[in-house]
């Protein structure tokens, strides 16, 4: 059994001919059909079609509850139509708030009233819809009518706040002003209001977004001085969704909470603004100039406050109940219709939307359009494709968490995986998600082509990590053998709830990096915006439409579906040395600097015309019993190693389909019931959205933000269950072996 | 004898007593009466009267050939004199150009005239002298009346303009303008016309030096929009001193080379201007975005051009022989009087000069009064005092240079040591010099209390550096023991022909980082600028001239002379590990950058819409035989330590004399007859001034600029010559021991 078994390995992962090369998954026969359903696939993709149709959904904007969105899901809706899919139409009820008043005055030590308002441009076509657009706001600000000295926080994240400590300022009862960028947004009001701030202002600052970039709008690509950056504040990492019916579907008449009891949304107000109108609140500080990396490019001395700058903020919302409109549409599964690869991308705007969420989406109707046409030849998938166009992802991933919350019983049954776009532009392949999947996306990566370069989008990426990278080791390394790695998901599109919220494995795919720009959620992010400066002639939409299709077609049509666990376990061993690395670097660190704040280096290294006290002792990092996770790792190695030897075309039948089955399922595994500490909706074990970062990914969550937060007691406690976790799931892939055939 | 003499040697070298420090070069009787002699010392220094003289010698503007020159020149040897020394005024006849003519304007696309001054301040009470003043401009600019495209260049460095041709941007019969800072100012004019440029502006960007940094004059101390910094642009790096009399003493009637034959001076013109004159130049500016690293705090994007900028320079100068005065005074030693220790700071500025350089020069006159009263007791120096207020260092270093090549025979013979300083302020001792020096220095700075803090400034140094190093291996090291190192000496003050040109031990000492502002060669250094901002109370005046006088006191007092040699070889062998790490890495990185550039990964990761042009491939890095550099330095690390252990009070008589004469004239071993290459001037073959970087140091110039360069022939010259020096100067050394008894 066993020669047999590595003589079919052999023939199943090497490359089949020149002309065919392995994939994984498929036998050489299955690879060569599938090669050239790619190819005829490809023929019905057209960049013109994809420019057509982003400057017909970008022609108004089209935000949750406005009429340009309800007319967009039924201009979707009909395309899927036409392409003869089965389509319907998701409508949930979720809470959307709008502005009512928005005042953000200057009274001391002058007067200064913001604008809060982008202009309109004559060279941009649709920035002048003023009446249908959204005003500069964020999303889920409190109500509220405040007046108190304002504090500049730099980018308003934790340790700025210790920054300050140290200079003695205290924003308790202040308003606070921070600069966009270094987190997601939503996390500077909710340490602002940890820390007693009564409201918070949110500006671009012109070093990260406007003219320090480059040349700005309608000029150059960057955000011009009156430009301002739209957004959710809610805080997401708790939940993401309708506020009201957390973990469960927004339906009509769904049970919903009161807003008062909705933990994710803020107490205090929030306002973002443009760097014109910062300018005069900055200028006029006072206090101990800020540190050096605060300071951005406005033409001054940044300063920190609290002195006569006195700020007056008044918000009120409308609080309303919005439909919103998730698009779905079927292809179902010729051979196992029970088995569907999911693609999505949202459809809503803040906006006009031609970048942000357009660029993907016109993308997505073009890949289903080449279905279509496939289909047209008599062609059926293997499995059922499932192509969904979400509304109201801007304020809080509303159409994919509602549609997840609702349908999640049926989706851990039978989803495959979900594959997610966004924004598109000019530029290079960034991947990330679950990593199981990551040889495979290797493999579609190498097979589809660049439109700028003609070498493959893998190849690309390679030059620009060896080009761009300082190290020559690195660089040396990168030219012998280019070791693929994608990613983890963290959260800022529609993708977490399926990961994060019911294990579904997930990826996300976009290009760009090539595109920059200061359109973000403005009004300028525009049909003439975008064809100008982020994908002219929209090929890099036509590569996306590839990318994305060979990952669906592929997992469509595999024989043995394409999940390698051995790259997860790699990957969380990673993962693992990380969080150990890191306890053992705080607990050094500690010790030391908390000899130098107790032996008074702090104060002889001062400053005394400007002092900046000592940190504050920390409490001492103990020795933690990471064996538990050590012992569930050296499991989980064995098993996926046993798994994946035995996945080859040698299976069929039941086995096939029972091991198909537990493969992709097997990411539920790494669910933990309890979900993380304070936010049980977030349940997977190894990624999460960070809590004091939004988007950006926090890997073992449990582990490595209880250290992060010292939080000592519950390091242990979260090793020991992300330890449980591994173990069950090493068990779980072990069994797999069994059934497909492994010798104990 | 051996053990007899490891037993003097515990005495020597251990702990005396808890009242008295041991002292290098000192028996217990002696530190003791050197540590009462230093208290005495001390009791002899007023910081109200070194602000006093701060007061009277900035009361005008006193340059090269100015009235006020003179004026101090004579005040400084008035108070000389009343300490009771022997002064004379060694003056020299020097070239010192001053403008006539000075016109820049842009003429397109749209017309600007520079103002090219600095305004008077109500608030500075020597900023409205303006008859005096010299205008703002580069000495040893070359006349010049030049139109043409104008270029930004960055830094204007050798990679900036390697960054300017992968952008296609040529600066050949362009003018260009580049940022002051990451350089000496002399740099960029040389590196411009290496280029072909036909004329250089340098500015000041607020992000360097201005509202970036904090708060502008008169508000706070930063360079406010029209502040210049004025400053020599003499390719001091070939050689300093008068142009016209290289190697020789600029007498009255030394022969003098014709001015086209100076080799270190510029053939275009160059001018310096403040950001308020830079910023219309650099707004109109058309072609690619700069690279980001050279965007400053201007409030706009930083464009290169060349394009429809064209900008009109005429410069003129009166190239005038003027009369420079060095003050000389000295205290005969009573009995080592052949043996000097030299003490200087130049008394020339740039205008008024409060900080740079009376704030030295004041401290240095308070050493002097100290001794002076110290002479009244009755008290003599076993050795000779000599106090030297250069004139004309700010041009080119010119009363030091000058003094130096008339008296070369007699330094060379007498010269125990020369101790420099110059700007002196608040905060941390920052030591340079000879690395024979360096435990001795340490002594100092353990016995020199922080006025601040009450702690020595050795600790305090220590706690700086632990505070500020993120990496906790280090700082846990730092608080375990501290290893005081002193950093090599470059150029940019009066120790550079003492040690560089004739192998005199120097040490530059000065106090500053609580200091920072933007006066510096403007007309706002003034003792109004310095009482406010840089050292008020005058406290670091005192502390410096503390440092300076114990460095003096104990170099004279001492018995046996404290220069420790180990630690010169251990310097010298970490350099020998740079230079052999730089040819390794440099290997090792042209070989993975040439085949990423013939391989054509770069045109992979480039932006087909804003290209970067892939750099040229660069000649292979041969192997280098090291081997001679690594036997003499074992031969030295062998002499020096034999050497050391014979340096003890054990010592006396003629052996004494004998071995304190080789300890002071050992450095001259270090010295090569022809130079270095292409700057013969140069002639220490462990520490130069950088050919690129004009103040920064280059250690093992010959070898690491060679390498540097990409000289490869050149390199192993220098590796050649470098070890035959040293080997010499192991010989030198293992002799010395030898004369002091040292068993074979």
């Amino acid at each position: 059994m066993r020669e047999i078994l590595i003589a079919a390995l052999c023939c199943f992962a090497g490359a089949a001919t020149a002309q065919t090369p392995s994939l994984l998954g498929f036998a050489p026969a299955g690879a060569s059909a599938e090669t050239a359903l790619e190819a005829r696939f490809d023929t019905y993709l057209d960049a013109t079609r994809i420019g057509a149709r982003l400057k017909v959904l970008s022609d108004r904007p089209h935000h949750v509850g406005s009429p340009g969105d309800q007319l967009n899901a039924r201009r979707i809706y009909d395309e899927y139509k036409a392409c003869g899919f089965d389509v319907s139409v998701d409508t949930f009820y979720v809470l959307f708030p709008t502005p009512k008043t928005r005042l953000l005055e200057m009274t001391a030590p002058v007067p200064y009233k913001a604008l809060l308002a982008e202009p309109s441009l004559k060279e941009d076509a649709t920035s002048g819809q003023t009446s249908e657009q959204l005003p500069t706001y964020n999303a889920w600000s409190a109500d509220g009518d405040v007046s108190g000295q304002l504090v500049f926080v730099g980018y308003g994240l934790p340790d700025d706040y210790d920054q300050l400590a140290r200079r003695g300022i205290d924003v308790k009862g202040k308003i606070v002003i921070a600069r966009y960028g270094r987190s997601w947004r939503g996390i500077k009001p909710k340490v602002a209001q940890e820390h007693g701030a009564i409201g918070c202002i949110i500006y671009s600052d012109p070093k990260d977004d406007g003219y320090f970039a480059g040349d700005v709008y309608p000029e150059g690509a960057f955000k011009n001085e009156y430009g301002v950056q739209r957004g959710s504040v809610m805080d997401m990492p708790i939940y993401p969704g309708d506020p009201l019916t957390p973990n469960i579907g927004a339906t009509k008449d769904a049970p919903r909470i009161d807003r008062k009891d909705a933990v994710n949304l803020l107490k205090i107000p929030v306002l973002p603004i443009s760097y014109h109108d910062a300018e005069p609140l900055l200028k006029s500080l006072g206090g101990p100039v800020a540190p050096e990396d605060w300071r951005g490019a406005l033409p001054m001395t940044y300063h920190l406050g609290p002195g006569k700058t006195v700020v007056h903020l008044k918000l009120e919302f409308n609080w309303d109940i919005k439909p919103i409109y998730d698009i779905v549409a079927r292809v179902p599964g010729s051979v196992f219709p029970d088995q569907w690869i999911i693609r999505g991308n949202h459809h809503d705007a803040w906006v006009n939307g031609a970048g942000d969420p357009l660029s993907g989406q016109v993308a997505m109707l073009e890949e289903a359009h080449a279905i279509g046409e496939l289909l047209k030849t008599g062609w059926r998938p293997k499995r059922t494709l499932v192509f969904c166009s979400w509304d109201g992802e801007e304020p809080a991933l509303l159409g994919s968490t509602e549609f997840v919350e609702e349908h999640a019983r049926d989706l851990q049954r039978h989803a495959v995986a979900y594959i997610n776009s966004d924004g598109n532009g000019r530029g290079f392949l960034n991947a990330e998600g679950s990593h199981a999947l990551q040889p495979f996306l290797e493999q579609v990566a190498r097979d589809v082509k660049d439109p700028e370069t003609g070498v493959s989008v893998l190849e690309r990426r390679r030059a620009r990590e060896a080009v761009n990278s300082a190290d020559t080791k690195q660089r040396s390394e990168l030219l012998a053998s280019y070791p693929f790695h994608i990613g983890a998901l963290g959260s800022g599109s529609d993708f977490s709830p399926f990961i994060q919220h019911i294990g579904v494995p997930s990826i996300d795919l976009a290009y760009g990096g090539e595109d920059p720009g200061g359109e973000y959620h403005s009004i300028y992010d525009s049909y003439d915006d975008y064809r100008r400066f982020k994908d002219p002639g929209f090929v890099y939409g036509v590569t996306l439409a590839k990318t994305a299709g060979r990952t669906m077609l592929r997992l469509s049509e595999a024989d043995v579906l394409p999940f390698d666990f051995t790259a997860l376990s790699k990957t969380i061993e990673g993962y693992e040395g990380e969080v150990t690395a890191l306890a053992e670097k705080m607990r050094e660190s500690t010790t030391v600097d908390n000899r130098l704040i107790r032996e008074g280096y702090y104060r002889l290294a001062d400053n005394p015309a400007e002092p900046i006290q000592a940190p504050s002792p920390k409490t001492a990092v103990p020795f933690f019993n990471f064996a538990p996770l050590q012992n569930a790792q050296a499991a989980l190695s064995k098993a996926s190693g046993r798994l994946q030897k035995v996945l080859t075309p040698a299976l069929s039948g039941d086995t096939l389909r029972v091991v198909n089955t537990g493969l992709y399922q097997a990411e539920q595994q790494l669910l933990s019931d309890q979900g993380l500490p304070r936010r049980p909706w977030y349940r997977h074990t190894i990624y999460a959205p960070g809590f004091y970062t939004g988007y950006g990914v926090k890997t073992l969550p449990g582990i490595r933000e209880a250290l992060e937060q010292r939080n000592w007691a519950e390091v242990q406690q979260q090793i020991d269950l992300d330890a449980a976790v591994l173990s069950q799931f090493a068990d779980y892939l072990d069994r797999l072996a069994t059934s497909a055939g492994a010798p104990e």
